[in-house]
C-alpha cells in the first residue's frame, strides 16, 4: 500500500471558491501489488494543470454548460501528464509517458485506469521523453492553452499583416502565446496584464506594447497603446475591458471571445454598454471552445507548435507549485490573477 | 418657376428627433424651362424611403460612423425613386424611372443632377415600369431593406433547414422580408412586434409564431415561442431584446447584428448582462452594413428577388405616407415604432 493523495471537489463555491471548503485534499491508499484486471493499468501522475475553466464546472449540474459540471465528492479532472508504472495493457507500457485530455485526466497521485476509460482520455506521447521540453509543456502550451491560442487567433481572429492585435491576460497560458504567434504573422501586438512584473515579461517576449491594465483607465491605455486602433481582440476577461475594446475596436474587428475570466466569480455579470458598436463598426464578435476543434486540430497544431518550442523560436513562461496538495490553492491563485505564467502543479519526478 | 418642396435637416437631436425643430419642410421653386448644362437632368421624385440609420446621421459630424452625417441646412438625402422629365445627359433620358442610391437620393420634390453626382448616386431602374409592382417597392424590398433581410439571413445566418430563426421588428421593412425568406429556406420561424395587429400580420405571411413584445416577459415569451431554443436571431433591436435572446440561444447560434432602434435615440445605451453565453455557447455575433455590400451582392439579389414578388410568392406590406411634407414626422413614426410595413413617402404619381 502507498500513499494516493486526490484532489476532491467538496461544494458548489459562491463566489471565489475555498481551499478546503469548496475543493480538499484528501489522503487514500493505493496498492501498487495487486493484480490488475485484463485492460487496466496505473499511472503516476507527473504534472496537473490548473485552468480557469475549472470554475464553470463548479456549478450546480442541472445548469447546461460546455464542460460537465464536477461531481461532488469525486476527484477532479482536468489536463494532466503522467507515467505508466504498472499495466496489463499492450497499449500503454510501463514507462510510457501518457496524457490526460482536458477535463479528463484524474487529479490523484496514482490513478488505476480501465481499457475503456483510457480510450477517449489518456494518450500515449512518448516524444515527450525526446525532445528536451519540460513535461510541464505537455499540459500547457503543447496541450489545450496552447491550442487555445493558436485556433483562436489564427481560425477566429483571421489575422493580417500589419493589424493591430490586443491580448488581455496576455501574460498567462493562453495569453503570452496569443501575442507571440501574432507576432510571427506580421502583426503589431499589444497586451495587458495586471503587474508591472508581468507587464515587462511580456516585452522581453516580443509584445510590441503592454500596460498594467489596474493602473490608469483602460481605454485611455488602449487608445495610447493602439494608437491605430484595435483590429484584433483576444478576449480573455470581458466585464468594463470587454467594453472598452468595444469603444477603440476598428471597423471589421474581430473579437475572439474565449473567456471572461473578470465574470466567472460574480453572482451577476457586469454590464457592458458599448454592444451596438457591433453593429456599426461591423464587429464579428465570435466565440468558441477549443474542445469543440482539439480532434480534428490537434495534429496540425502539434506539428506545427513543437518545433517552434524546441528550436527556441516560442518562450513559454510556467508558474509551478509543488505537490498535488498544492492545487486548490493554485485554482485560486489563477481565478486571483496571482498565476505568473501557465500554472501547473508538478505532482512528482519522472 | 414651380413649387419644389425641401426636407431640410437644420439641428442635432437630441433623443427622439422633433418635427419643425431637427428637420423642416421648406418652400423654395425651380426653373424647369431653364437650360440645363451638359450633363444635367432633372428628376420629379415619385417616393422617398424613410429608414432608421437616418437617425444615426443626425449626429455631431466629428463621430465617425459608416454612414456620414447629415450636414445642417442641406436636404436630407436617402433612397429614392424618381423619373426624369428633363434632360441634357443621354444616359438619363426624359421618362426613365431612376432610383436613389442609400444616402444620395435628394429628398426633394425636384432635383437638378450633374452629371458627377449621378454617377454614383442615381440609377435607371426602368424594369419598374414593365413588371406591375408599385413603385415604392423600388426604395423598399428591392432596394436597401430587401436587400439587407437577403443578405444578412444568407450570409451571415448561415441558415440551416430545421433551425429555429428569431426575428424582432418583424412587422417592419427588413424583418417581414427575413420570416419570408427563412420560411422558404425551411426554418422555424418566430417573430415580434409592439402592436397585436403586426402580430397578426405576421402569421398572415407565414411566420410560425409570433408575440407582442409589450405584453409580458420577452425571455418567457421566446421560451415559449422557440421550445427548441433560437438558433439564428435576426437582430434589429438591441437593448433587453438582445440580453433575452443570449439567454435563450442555443450552442452555436448566429445573431445577425443588423441594428438596434431602441438605442437609436438614448443618451446611454441600455447595459446588456448575458455576454459570457457568446463564449460558453460559441455563438457568432457578427456585425453587417449592408452598404459595404450592395455593388457586389445587388445584381445576384434583384435577380433573386424581384421574380419572388411578381409571383406573389412574398409579400411586402408598405408603410405609405402622402407628400413630401410628412417625412419628418413619418421618421419620427418609424422611431416611435409606429410604422406598420416599410416606410415610404409617396411624393407625387408617375
Ligand atoms: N475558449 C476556450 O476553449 C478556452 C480555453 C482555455 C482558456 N480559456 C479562457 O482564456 C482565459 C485565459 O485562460 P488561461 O488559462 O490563459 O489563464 P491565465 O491567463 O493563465 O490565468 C488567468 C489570468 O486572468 C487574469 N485575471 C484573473 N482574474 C481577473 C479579473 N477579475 N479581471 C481581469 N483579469 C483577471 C489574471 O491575469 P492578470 O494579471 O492579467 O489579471 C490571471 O492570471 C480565461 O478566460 C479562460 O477561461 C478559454
Ligand atoms: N445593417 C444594415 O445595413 C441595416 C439596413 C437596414 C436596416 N437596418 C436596421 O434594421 C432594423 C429594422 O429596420 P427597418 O428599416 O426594417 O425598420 P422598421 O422595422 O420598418 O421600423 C422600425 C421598427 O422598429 C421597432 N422599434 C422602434 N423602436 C423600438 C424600440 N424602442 N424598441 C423595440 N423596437 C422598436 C418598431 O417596430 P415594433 O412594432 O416591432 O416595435 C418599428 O416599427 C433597424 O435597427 C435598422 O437600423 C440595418
Amino acid at each position: 500500500m502507498v500513499s494516493n493523495k486526490r484532489v476532491l471537489y467538496t461544494k458548489i463555491p459562491t463566489g471565489l471558491p475555498v481551499d478546503g471548503e469548496d475543493m480538499k485534499v484528501v489522503d487514500s491508499t493505493i496498492d501498487l501489488d495487486a493484480e490488475l484486471p485484463k485492460g487496466n493499468f496505473i499511472l503516476k501522475t507527473l504534472e496537473i494543470s490548473v485552468d480557469p475553466y475549472m470554475r464553470g464546472r463548479m456549478r450546480d449540474p442541472s445548469i447546461p454548460s460546455y464542460a460537465p459540471a464536477f461531481e461532488v465528492n469525486e476527484s477532479m479532472t482536468g489536463d494532466t501528464m503522467s507515467v505508466v508504472v504498472k499495466s496489463n495493457n499492450p497499449d500503454y507500457k510501463v514507462g510510457d509517458l501518457v496524457y490526460g485530455r482536458t477535463g479528463q485526466g484524474i487529479f490523484e497521485e496514482y490513478v488505476q485506469v480501465s481499457a475503456e476509460y483510457a480510450k477517449h482520455a489518456y494518450v500515449v506521447r512518448n516524444d515527450a521523453k525526446e525532445n528536451g521540453l519540460p513535461i510541464s509543456h505537455y499540459v500547457g502550451v503543447l496541450a489545450m492553452p496552447g491550442m487555445t491560442a493558436y485556433y483562436g487567433l489564427n481560425e477566429i481572429g483571421k489575422p493580417k499583416k500589419g493589424e493591430t492585435l490586443y491580448v488581455s491576460a496576455a501574460a498567462g497560458a493562453v495569453g503570452q502565446l496569443v501575442g507571440q504567434f501574432g507576432k510571427a504573422l506580421g502583426l503589431h501586438v499589444v497586451g495587458s496584464a495586471g503587474s508591472d512584473d508581468k507587464v515587462d515579461y511580456l516585452k522581453t517576449i516580443g509584445f510590441d506594447e503592454a500596460f498594467n491594465y489596474k493602473k490608469g483607465d483602460i481605454e485611455e491605455n488602449l487608445r495610447k497603446y493602439c494608437p491605430n486602433g484595435i483590429d484584433i481582440y483576444f478576449e480573455s476577461v470581458g466585464g468594463k475591458m470587454l467594453d472598452a475594446v468595444l469603444a477603440v475596436a476598428n471597423n471589421f474587428a474581430r473579437v475572439i471571445a474565449c473567456g471572461m475570466i473578470s465574470q466567472y466569480n460574480l453572482s451577476k455579470p457586469e454590464p457592458i454598454y458599448n454592444v451596438i458598436n457591433i453593429v456599426t463598426k461591423r464587429i464579428k464578435f465570435d466565440g468558441f471552445i477549443i474542445m469543440d476543434h482539439a480532434s480534428q486540430y490537434e495534429e496540425k497544431f502539434l506539428k506545427e507548435v513543437t518545433p517552434l518550442l524546441v528550436n527556441g523560436k516560442i518562450n513559454y513562461k510556467t508558474d509551478i507549485a509543488e505537490g498535488i496538495e498544492k492545487t486548490p490553492e493554485a485554482l485560486i491563485k489563477v481565478l486571483r490573477g496571482e498565476n505568473f505564467g501557465k500554472q501547473v502543479i508538478h505532482v512528482a519526478d519522472l
